[in-house]
């Protein structure tokens, strides 16, 4: 069989099936074999097969309270006011699971009994089996315990081993084996050159196998040599119950990994209907199935998610774990490739009692979008993308109360921010301050459309000189809003270290012939310039580079430290973050402006006290380039 | 400082508070330590300070595509009818990934490069940044990637790496010491003598330990002495970070743990007002929290679920997991004991679109609750209980996905019904058929409030000699309802093997002093015996013990077994599981009710395919007793 060179659009399902199909006509075992494996064992692991019990539980009638075992009939007439006697021979002192004594058939409780000499006297008769659990109440003998297919939790445990068992019969672990691959891949730990990629997929696939239960391994990274990577795949799949090939991210690359499973084996599909992750590689060799995951990261853990953590439940013969859903409202439009299955991750947060759904960056490099998302948003191939405000169901990475934990920061980015976020999950750390940077004017926006708890703004309004506050009146004039000053801090020009150009100020955009990275529109820093650029009475057109914006102070500065800008506005922290120098430019105020409800909202709470708190203050003044004179003050 | 002898009944909230204060002032540590611990192994672990990415990603800006790195204003003029040669000088090819060498600002994808010689002749201009990925477009450096006191997850684990980590700084898991106590208390495997328990929590409670992240242990079982007791709690307490004592489940038992505590440290608390749970010991010994668990095992899951976890979970600086929520419609009417918080554990199913919860039995000793609940009922101390149909919010056990491929069946009981869910989870480990056993009227009622899938019923109707379809039309006269054979099977005398009494049949109730154990109201096996009396012309009062009633056939078989009767009516099965002897008395139908369009429900449908199956028909053989011949056959 030979592999195409192209890559097909299949749908999942119909990729999924063709793979099943594949591995069963390649051999590939349905199950992974079975041991009978000590309880205590056997915890997280799945059984191969039912259990009955052999033994009933309680084994006997026992007492179920601590007193003593009389006969029910010897009891009738006992009352508070005719109390009576029972000889030693008519009763036994018996404690809580204690077998019921031969020719007994009930209990009175300890507290009820009073002993005059060796007679107990009781106030009040009891009826048959009061306070006596019987045979069997909890297990019988021969009953259905737990069925096959089923993952053991601790009580199933405790359970089988009080209905006789002390061995189970359970799945064997599924054995993963990850094949990194890639002239340019290096391991953790080693420096990297110029062009090298570290190789944190193993890292992560092979945790993502142990976490579904798994036992996984990485090889040794495989050179771009097909016959290296041939023989690595068949010792893999001599050794492993399902063999992953983490291809690079190229189409080139992955046709490596196509071909050598399409002539060791079979190849059943190369290119599924969904991103991230579209070119999977999807086949069997030697009787074990074989994966070739996508470079690009997010490709290569959503790749696991769909495709490959089904199988591996499938081999265990249970069921895939499946996350819970919820339905949020949609943050923002949210268009799609139709034709695609298009895995988004969201954000999510719980602002005004409704679950909110903020969209991350999509592209398949951005690990960080995973790392930062609170859930899935699966936009199905036929549909075309969601409306802003539309209701969508969201699989859930992280649990609702967790979210509903979370105070929701959209707004501009500031590394005060960051280092709130950090105070207030080390003080406790069921709370999450998340933020959100899409600039100061959309922050205000996503307030306004009930999105976020608190809006981040430094937005000078050109008429009146003031910050923020009076585009609230004009946005929002109907809202009652609190506005309350997180710090002051420099703005100032990113410049290249050691400043080569002598750059001093953005007057000097307007005499020479510098280039510029800007921020995008409705930044507060982008307003700063336009305001500076009028004073300055210089022509934006005129500026090389206006036109291209970045979303955050750190891309502004990844930018100049990349070489592809001499400069650009921002904060000192960025300029520090990526080594360069910092020439200041002006002071500006950065506010969070919130509901005026939310002052008194719980969730909030710890933000506010902290914005008092002397050690906030401090971890502000090492970052350097701000000033907390007025932090926590209420403006408005 | 004394224990007290009473146990008190101390709000949650209020017993975890005095217990942690209690804990500060005897000086155990917030958190535990912290280590540097490689990626690889870092995985469920929590972070210990945040994580700053010292590197950004990618490094540099580098090729999103595979295809020629060019510099984007030299493309300016390229249209498929005036394409453009670029010489080798001004284009160099490059893979998804590299660098982008210096001079080239933009990529041209491999599909749009038509080579002339050594020439590149592209068909469209480009513009700068096209196909490129910058520095820093996933992680800047001097971003706060994780928070402190954040569990780790696979994807956090490559981003971390990213970020330039090798090393993470986590706290190490805490250590969990387990004691069982109890001269009644034998080791699993161990032959278990008359009055002797099995030591099934603390197999439970270790793995519990283990499943929230700890290493955990159990240490040898531990006699009623007080001495050799307190050695042992000073040795766990000095090599572990919480020390769990399971007490007898009597209250003088606990005594010991709460006054050992109390002699060696500080005794916070003695009884709480939660059931299952209520006497639980909080207090600290040798500045290691110590928690005294009742010994019953639903009350010892549930303690380490409400008190220990939380604490566990505070020690890593983590959020304890909570188990996320969902609403139910509540199937009967649960009353509750005022003052207390009462853990109701519920099966959930989702019938006709809506989340339905039935009660499980609410003993402290019945841990097959646990085992088959699917969610955990709060009920508030202030609450007196909920109405049948109310709203309720239940705390999941189970996977929502998961009660969504449940079908439920209530009713009478029959192994035939086991049979059936162990065959149907062997063909798919995600489909349970979940039954309850509440007797054949009771599943009628079940199916006419809308709170299960099926009904399984045996129903004689006296006045017209059918089974279960004349009280359909009774019950539901406007339902359209179909009713499907499941078997017919044999009624019979249960009764103590080798039949000592000599007993042939129902005829010998009237004739002989025999003592006989009952089926509740409402089951078709009571109206099968009141039908049959009848004909005999026995009067019930006559019958020694008709008014002690039973839940199930198992049940009757244990009372039984245990010398409580004489005989009782049931099926040969459960004659089996007790060893018993059997006296045939009668050839009943068996039969399953549902909706008519539960016949075209996917849900349900390997239900049908089943009963029509050979292999099913050779297991219900293997029962004994049984007749298969109309097995799927509609009746209407």
């Amino acid at each position: 069989m030979h592999s195409s060179p192209f890559i097909s659009d299949v749908p999942v399902a119909e990729a999924l099936q063709a793979w099943y199909d594949a591995c069963t006509a390649a051999g590939c075992p349905d199950r992974v074999a079975a041991d009978l494996v000590p309880l205590e064992d056997a915890a997280g692991r799945v059984t191969a097969e039912p259990v009955w019990a052999t033994r009933s539980s309680p084994v006997s009638d026992v007492a179920a309270m601590d007193g003593i075992a009389v006969l029910a009939r010897e009891t009738h007439g006992a009352t508070p006011t005719t109390p009576l006697h029972l000889g030693p021979e008519s009763y036994v002192v018996v404690d809580t699971g204690d077998p019921m004594p031969d020719g007994f058939d009930a209990v009175v409780m300890r507290e009820q009994v009073h002993y005059v000499g060796d007679d107990a006297e009781i106030r009040s008769a009891v009826p048959p089996y009061q306070h006596v659990r019987s045979i069997g109440e909890d297990i019988s003998a021969g009953e259905l315990l737990l069925p096959e297919g089923h993952r053991l939790r601790p009580v199933d445990l405790a359970a089988a081993a009080a209905a006789g068992a002390t061995r189970v019969l359970v799945r064997r672990r599924p054995r993963v084996a990850v094949i990194p691959t890639g002239d340019e891949i290096v391991p953790i730990g080693s420096p990297v050159r110029r062009g090298e990629i570290l190789d944190t997929n193993s890292l992560m696939l092979v945790a993502q196998a142990r976490e579904v239960g798994c036992e996984a391994w990485a090889t040794e990274i495989q050179p771009d040599d097909v016959e290296r990577l041939s023989t690595a795949v068949r010792e893999a799949a001599g050794s492993a119950d399902l063999v992953i090939v983490i291809a690079g991210s190229s189409a080139g690359r992955d046709d490596y990994t196509a071909r050598i499973v399409s002539e060791l084996g079979v190849l059943a599909v190369h290119g599924v209907a969904v991103r991230p992750g579209h070119p999977v590689v999807l086949g069997a060799v030697d009787a074990t199935p074989v994966v070739g995951v996508p470079g690009y990261p997010v490709s290569a853990a959503l790749t696991f998610e769909i495709f490959v953590a089904p199988l591996l439940a499938a081999l265990e013969g249970a069921a895939a774990s499946q996350r819970p859903e919820v339905t949020a409202r949609l943050a923002r439009k949210l268009p799609s490739v139709v034709g695609m299955d298009d895995w988004v991750r969201v954000r999510l947060g719980s602002v005004g009692g409704q679950v909110v759904a903020s969209p991350l960056p999509r592209g398949a490099g951005v690990l960080t979008s995973l790392v930062r998302a609170d859930g899935l948003l699966l936009v199905p191939a036929g549909v075309e993308g969601h409306h802003a405000g539309e209701q969508v169901s969201v699989r859930l990475l992280r649990r609702l109360p967790e979210i509903e934990r979370t105070i929701v920061a959209i707004g501009s980015h500031d590394l005060v921010i960051d280092v709130a976020a950090t105070m207030l999950r080390g003080a406790d750390p069921t709370l999450t301050l998340a933020s959100s940077n899409v600039g100061s004017l959309g922050g205000l926006v996503a307030l306004r459309d009930g999105l976020c708890h608190l809006a981040g703004s430094h937005l000078l309004h050109p008429a009146t000189g003031e910050y923020t506050v009076p585009y609230l009146d004009e946005m929002m004039p109907e809202r009652d809003l609190a506005v309350i000053r997180l710090v002051h801090r420099d703005q100032g020009l990113l410049v290249p270290p050691g400043n080569p150009l002598g750059i001093t100020g953005l007057a000097d955009l307007g005499e020479r012939d510098l280039s510029y990275v800007n921020r995008q529109r409705g930044a507060g820093t982008r307003m700063l310039l336009d305001q500076e650029l009028r004073r300055l009475e210089i022509d934006p057109a005129t500026v090389s580079g206006y036109a291209r914006e970045e979303p955050t102070h750190l891309a502004v500065a990844a930018a100049i430290a990349a070489g592809r800008a001499d400069c650009g506005l921002g904060i000192l922290a960025a300029a520090r973050a990526f080594g360069l120098d910092f020439v200041p430019v002006a002071e500006e105020p950065y506010d969070l402006v919130v509901e005026a409800s939310s002052l008194e909202d719980p969730l909030l709470a710890p933000l506010w006290e902290l914005l008092k708190s002397a050690d906030f203050h401090a971890e502000i003044a090492k970052l350097g380039g701000y000033n907390t004179t007025e932090t926590g003050k209420r403006l408005r």
